[in-house]
């Protein structure tokens, strides 16, 4: 048995390779199968992470393993879908039991938390890089798409925005902060929680969402495009965390929540009659703006004036139609 | 749009990613969408190839993108699963038209060969490799394991054995070889064919499959293993193609097709009333072996002497129980 085998066998004694629900057969054989219940669809997710592109190299495995898995599972979170599984491609330079142990329990948390059974994989040689595919089931037809956002909308996001942008210094080690601030805001790059419930709870309610990994307003321009409406952002209505906004001061947060990548929290489109019920069944949702018809995403100031212009500075959002 | 969502653009363009039978939603939002037919279960599997570790660096880029979909897809054939799509996560060092295009069409032609439609995928930056996972449907409880091979059985391949391994001199531009010896080789090297067909025609017939991978006698280990049988091989009857042997003569020829690599045909334990209906419906079914009762898998001559000891010099096998 070759090391890489042995990598394997060690992901297959892992606790989240018990197979959960839907899960048919696991890890161990040439394929894994999958059994959905009947009128279910599936859901499907693909995510790469590559050393010293989307994460710092040398990084802490354990929160690698956390992280990566939260960033695949966000995809499903935003489609609406109920968990499955996952699988692991992992490309490693070397077998190190210091760093594959830690990576496996980052790994498991993060499974447990989401309710995820890893059923498969591979493991190979290489640069350090992970792709995980990840599955889950949604009833056919009631997949949150990005496509159905309708003039008169609300625009809404499920948390708070710009907390890992602004961590980002921090894990790069370009910057420090008080452990007040500078612990949450690492614990929401290194731990971001996929939003599965509130992604199920809007199944029949929000006409578009999707997960924010790009940057709220490049994202928005996702849902725009896809839908063939125009977004209106109040810059005001942003909601910022007291963490971020100790560390960064208001306008220097706004430009992390617009721009700053990583919040994997849920944007959606959603008509107004539905937001009472929801807020009251607990959901921390954020009205922001709203859907109008035309193309593309406007920054509008508390008077409704469009301020687009003069809020710049970053790629995504120059990038944005 | 930066250039890697460019590249998304551009894959999401590819012929191969039409949605075809069993794609509700392909390339485009959060997640795909997969609906099964009642009754079916998913198969899926995931393989990652890395530059200079699974194939050479630089390697044609129109052969590489059929070589490694019909490595990822061969996984599907041996559960006897019927192909529906693929995800692909390519990491590359930089953007180039002039190596895109023809690694698209490669990637297109044995899709189409295949029968399989891209529904997802990450695009990044980063050391050259890639990530398939692949999706097939197969009858709930008609899936074909490894482990159910028993003592009795035939132990048969589809195929000839040793081609690729034969083939690697010739790919790495170790050794040269006439045309009519070279292209076959290389063909099977770079095209692997998937055994969609026989891996259906083998659903109720077989008692445990797989596809030949990491070398015969390494994978009927794992065959054995599963199953809790041992193995015999008889060596005269391991199939060969006259291109291999006229490369490398009799003896190199059958260590290459007990202990090469890649060679992507099944695999699998028969009942022998099975194998005269299966020959006569046109499977190339190549019988070599018999399942027993133990352990291990051993090598026979042609008066049914052990002669496993004296067959040896390679890692898998010495490393197989």
């Amino acid at each position: 048995m070759g090391e890489f085998e042995l990598i394997r066998h060690y992901f297959a004694a892992a606790p989240c390779a018990q197979a959960g629900d839907g899960v048919a057969l696991g890890i161990g054989d040439d394929c894994a199968l999958l059994a959905l219940p009947a009128g279910q669809q599936l859901a499907v997710s693909t995510d790469t992470l590559v050393a010293g592109v989307h994460f710092p190299d040398p990084a802490d495995p354990f929160l690698l393993g956390q992280r990566a898995l939260a960033v695949a599972a966000s995809d499903l979170a935003a489609m609406g879908a109920s968990p499955i599984g996952f699988t692991l491609a992992l490309t490693l330079p070397s077998v190190a039991e210091g760093w594959l142990q830690p990576f496996a329990e980052g790994l498991n948390r993060m499974a447990r938390h989401c309710g995820l059974s890893l059923i498969g994989g591979d493991t190979t040689r290489g640069p350090l890089s992970l792709t995980m595919t990840v599955f889950g089931g949604v009833p056919a037809g009631q997949a949150l798409l990005r496509s159905g956002a309708r003039p008169g909308d609300l625009l809404c996001v499920g948390g708070v925005l710009g907390d890992a942008a602004g961590a980002l210094p921090l894990v790069l080690g370009q910057a420090q902060a008080d452990e007040a601030i500078g612990a949450p805001l690492l614990a929401h790059y290194w731990s971001p929680s996929p939003q599965f419930g509130l992604g199920q709870a809007l199944r029949g309610k929000a006409t578009a969402a999707m997960d924010i990994s790009d940057g709220l307003l490049a994202d928005c321009g996702h849902i725009a495009s896809a839908s063939g409406v125009g977004l209106d952002i109040e810059l005001g209505a942003l909601p910022l965390s007291n963490a971020l906004l100790g560390l960064l001061g208001r306008e220097a947060a706004q430009t992390a929540a617009l721009t700053g990548g990583d919040d994997y929290v849920l944007v959606f489109s959603l008509p107004g009659e539905h937001l009472a019920a929801l807020r009251a069944d607990g959901w921390d949702i954020h009205a922001l703006g709203r859907v109008r018809e035309g193309q593309g995403v406007r920054l509008l100031d508390a008077q409704g004036a469009d301020i687009t212009p003069v809020v710049r500075g970053y790629q995504h959002f120059r990038e944005t139609p």
